[in-house]
């Protein structure tokens, strides 16, 4: 590690970043040139990054409000270079994980109990830029022109720095390997999270998944931690069925390889006397979130939604299905408050009570973010790490 | 009172009902023959009966499902007559209401702990027969040809005397006037449930109800119980304010009164702050229940829905409002055991914890039961009551 406090703070880092200047093209990898933060702002290191789904969904264009030029990357494992006036929960050195949900925990929503969604600086993050409406990300091209950069989800972690305001970081544990607990930054606290903290999943239970990428593997091993009876997984990659049983799956249901006639919700219906009685939905796609609705049992059924859906789409069903007791919800991140209970899941992991090493399946350098992306396209990862500064 | 065990038991008895020969035409005041209960069947005097919306959905042939002829009716107060072999738990002069929601305390619903949606008899029921297969119920004309008939939601209170099994009948108080606590029977309990059973409102939320019909005042009267804060009341129709207002709402929204650019769900946000911590919609439109679960408050707002929307008809939202932290349920029945729980409401009502004379807005004779449905679809009759014997 280069970087110290005393060396660089209070001044811009030069860094190498992968850029995406516009939808559906490659990410370029370019200096940019990250500002010192401000009051009540810090500036960390970005050692190592997760590359997930919602990343490639704003890249594709989906993401209706997504903006460009932009960092995207919200998966970070990184240390604190240096803290802007007034900031007092972490310092120079921290390792800490990027929150793309804050925890300010002043706002209505933090003060609630009830919810994550912290709401202390939805419209300036939502609009690519730090709470005081403007970025700390330039590129700076080879001619030497600059040009501002949107940040992404508050994090921008396809970054070598970056600044984000000190209620968007979670201090874990020092000795806790970075290219690891990254990924605790997004899908697997999004997955694990939503069958401990949204649907509350009971011993006993019969559970389905929905797609079985990192966060429907998360919600697999939770389901498993909770003593769930039966655990479905649902997928339509047949190379998933052992990685899924690995995590605690039960049965492992095909849509593609059903005969004639039948779907997963069929299936699931008949394997479970009536239906499960919780679903999880970990793809996006609106008629698989109907389908995991409309198999949950009648009565008592829970869907929770976890996937994003391409801006513009709807959900539909019967309302009688809500009418006969089945319940539909959705979980971002998990209902984690990142500051609170980030710590706490890192903990977990180093006594071996979660998985974090398994979902790891490849390691690129950030010149090969855009192979990254490819394995992800093409179902052969679970999750692909890069690593920024190696 | 003529009819006794001792004279009528075991045998047919004549009596009056309004029969409903088939959609969409008036029903017709004819003589009924009401067979004997068979074993585990219990045969009722009905002295009264609430006409609610769901008699003249069916009638208005709005359910695909809804059988003809037969004799509807689901709101009766009534007294026991007779019993077939086996039956234990009620006896000849014991006050019942029927239930079109069954307890058998047997099943794995009546098991589950989490609903009231007994599966016993379920088939049967939605077929219009008794459990046998058959009906007991069968039209007599003045030249003596016999027209069997379907019963109703298992109920059939349209008439002067129904069967109905064992398991479909909660005793109640003797003492209770059985011309108000037949309206137990399904409106008053829907909402009043909906509210403390199934989205368990607590002191201080802020509620919204859309639709002040029987089900609706109810759901209004339950939120005053709990302690809402804000108890908003929608209606299209102006003259419910008055009523709305008594029975506990703070607020009253006529979507038909708001300025240009308005929706209730609009103005809801705007008088809580983001939105309402629950929402119930007692009409029965699709375009209402998405109005009603929008207006939830991101985070944690609860959507519960109690109208019953016509056959084939589909709810849509964006899943983002999901994911946000908004939950989509329904409720039927309140969420309430019939035989369990309805004596307890009836004690409610008899200690003055609850209303029930309130709702009861009009009083007809069986030959009037015609001009109950045309008050209720003129929005005039909170609800009207029909004396079978009077």
């Amino acid at each position: 590690m280069a970087a110290t406090a005393s060396s660089t703070a209070g001044a811009p880092i030069m860094t190498k970043a992968a850029v995406a200047f516009e939808p559906k093209a490659p990410l370029e990898i370019c200096d940019v040139e990250v500002a010192a933060p401000k009051a009540g702002e810090v500036r960390v290191k970005v050692m190592y990054t997760g590359v997930c789904h919602t990343d490639a969904y704003t890249l594709g264009g989906l993401d209706s409000e997504g903006l460009f030029p932009c960092v995207l990357g919200h998966e970070g494992g990184c240390v604190v270079e240096s803290v802007g006036e007034g900031v007092t929960s972490v310092a120079v050195g921290d390792h800490v994980i990027p929150l793309y949900i804050p925890e300010c925990r002043d706002c209505k929503f933090c003060s609630s109990g009830k919810t994550n969604l912290c709401s202390k600086i939805r419209a300036t993050q939502g609009s690519g830029v730090m709470p005081d409406g403007t970025s700390r990300l330039t590129a700076v091209k080879a001619d030497g022109s600059r040009v501002p950069l949107y940040h992404f989800m508050g994090v921008s972690s396809f970054c070598g720095y970056a600044v984000m305001p000190e209620i968007s970081v979670a201090k874990v544990s020092a000795s806790a390997p970075l290219d690891k607990v990254c990924l605790l930054g997004c899908g697997i606290t999004t997955g694990y999270g939503a069958v401990k903290n949204t649907a509350k999943v009971e011993a006993g239970s019969n559970v389905a998944v929905f797609g079985c990428g990192a966060v429907g593997l998360a919600a697999i091993m939770a389901a498993k931690e909770v003593g769930a009876a039966k655990i479905i997984a649902v997928d339509i990659n047949p190379g998933k069925e052992a990685v899924c049983r690995e995590f605690g799956a039960t049965d492992f249901v095909n849509p593609k390889a059903l005969p004639e006639g039948k779907t997963a919700g069929s299936t699931i219906i008949e394997m479970t006397d009536g239906g499960a009685d919780y679903t999880f939905e970990c793809v996006g796609h609106p008629a698989l979130m109907r389908e995991a609705l409309e198999c949950c049992h009648k009565g008592w059924g829970v869907s929770t939604i976890i996937g994003v859906a391409a801006a513009g789409q709807e959900i539909s069903t019967r309302p009688f299905q809500l009418v006969t007791g089945r319940e539909w919800k959705g979980s971002a991140f998990g209902g984690v408050k990142g500051r609170t209970q980030l710590p706490g899941m890192v903990e977990d992991y180093m006594a071996g009570r979660i998985k974090v090493d398994e979902f790891v399946t490849g390691k690129f350098p950030l010149s090969g973010i855009n192979d990254a992306f490819t394995e992800m396209h093409e179902g052969r990862a679970i999750r692909s790490v890069v690593a920024l500064h190696e």
